[in-house]
């Protein structure tokens, strides 16, 4: 049996973990990415790792069969390079992960983005395991997507499919960090609400800086019966419901799940938002939308990383 | 060889025609398509067409070896069979347009939404030649797609993919006549192009009635430098290329492809549409994205109908 090695890069932590060929983790870890650090750095982090990793392997007799890394920003999946930059890795622009992970371990690599891991991820062993065509949101700072189609991540022709916090929600709207306007993600990302909820408070006269506040606090508050955070909750799920609409009278999915941070907030919230699409979307689509939560929370991107090593190992 | 019957029918028209297996037209044919007429009656009119084509078939020494139909609306494919309703052919709900045809002539028939066919037709003989991913719209008196992924139609799970006209470009904008708010299709389709520049026209005490205008006329008044028409093709553009944006930052396609009525008002229409899309997408899209005119016109509808049903009959 051959294991595999995942990794899912993100702003603060590197999580990465052995794992099976079914994507099961075996060793899970995780450590700070230094993310802020020059681009040799945070290979020469994720290359100690997989040390440790390979370590493991032999320890149980196993051998490294593939790597698979989740990154933030668009991949090249041939080439498993980053195109351009990534805002929270600003030192990441093209960062060329599979050539570099394959010139110093001789095993093969690939690299995706990781909202299309975690998608991978929950179509196989999470909220989308009966399913093969499939529309995944990650709520939290920036909204991300990935899409699932006849069982295949679909990356589109430039790798850029699944943007989905780049469809304008709101025709010349709220500047958003990628230099347009009305894009959803500058309605309904996890800053986005927090904004909301700190004008609205503003605005009866409380005064907040804006790190006093989280989207957990939101959440707390609403349960509280805050009349306020209620609000802000439900003008969220409103944008959110509106911006599913759309996509999905673009890929009509058979489901659509939502994860990331915002989405662990709890069913209400989901709810919500499946009933302002349903009540948006065309009437064939409505009759059998479902936006249903995530299942594999924080382990989507290791699992979705060593299910892309696994299933491309194997081809 | 074989040859196949290809239909098209629209809101005032049917066009019919006998074609060869590479959607070449032999013969072209049209007539009203009765279209607020009960169900029978419309599917007797296509009846009677068909029976010409089946007689011109013979006088060549042919058989028809399948019948692909285009219509408005959501089908389901694998039924042949309208979803529901739709708005222009107001007694077509639920038409089971493959049952009834092959009911009758024991000929297998296909049917599919008119844009997907459109999308069919450029893909594999208009501007979409040498392009596998491909989105289409079709703009006119409602805003219809079709998506082509790996050189093959793609339906979506609910036969609802790429109802372009109904992603969500205002959140709770104007009213759209799909019941929602904040459609494409209120900002940009002909009536809503017309309405502008009538509301437009109007706020200089210049008034109109609406059947008194058209795009055309939009567009001729354009030409001759009149700002308020000028203006209205400007806003026109905008909405249309962010909407482009939101489409495009969902399937990343290799080309957007524009047909319909307004799409033949000219080049500099499409490069207006092209220049908003590029500058509203994330930078990896924009270098290489593509907006171009659709080149069957008029005959796209029965081109794509010919080669729904010569595909499928040669499977």
């Amino acid at each position: 049996m051959s294991v595999y090695a995942g990794f899912d890069l993100g702003g603060t932590n590197l999580k990465y973990a052995l794992g099976t060929s079914n994507g099961d983790i075996i060793n899970r870890h995780s450590k700070p990415s230094l993310a802020d650090q020059p681009q040799a750095v945070i290979f020469d982090n994720m290359f100690t790792a997989l040390a440790e990793l390979l370590q493991e392997a032999k320890a149980q007799g196993e051998e490294i069969a593939g790597i698979g890394v989740g990154t933030p920003g668009s991949i090249d999946f041939a080439k498993g390079q980053l195109i351009g930059s990534t805002p929270n890795i600003p030192h990441w622009t093209d960062a060329p992960i599979k050539k570099n992970f394959e010139a110093r371990f001789k095993i093969p690599t690939w690299a995706d983005n990781d909202a299309n891991l975690m998608a991978l991820a929950e179509a196989r062993k999470g909220a989308g395991r009966n399913h093969g065509t499939i529309l995944c949101l990650t709520l939290g700072t920036g909204i991300g997507g990935g899409i699932i189609i006849d069982n295949q991540i679909y990356r589109g022709v430039h790798s850029s499919a699944a943007e989905v916090g780049h469809i304008i929600i709101e025709f010349g709207g709220k500047p958003c960090n990628c230099g347009n306007f009305g894009c959803l993600e500058a309605y309904a990302s996890a800053p986005a609400m927090v904004e909301r909820y700190r004008r609205k408070l503003k605005r009866t006269g409380v005064v907040y800086e804006i790190e006093e506040l989280s989207t957990e606090l939101i959440f707390e508050k609403a349960a509280l019966n805050e009349e306020l955070a209620k609000q802000t909750i439900i003008e969220t799920c409103d944008y959110l419901g509106a911006g599913i609409a759309s996509m999905v009278h673009i890929i009509d999915p058979e489901i659509v799940i939502i994860g990331g941070g915002v989405a662990d907030a709890g069913q209400e919230f989901i709810d919500r938002i499946e009933a302002v699409a349903k009540g948006v979307v065309l009437k064939p689509i409505a009759r059998s939308l479902k936006v249903v939560k995530a299942e594999l929370k924080n382990d989507a991107g290791i699992v979705g990383a060593l299910l892309l090593a696994a299933e491309n190992a194997k081809r």
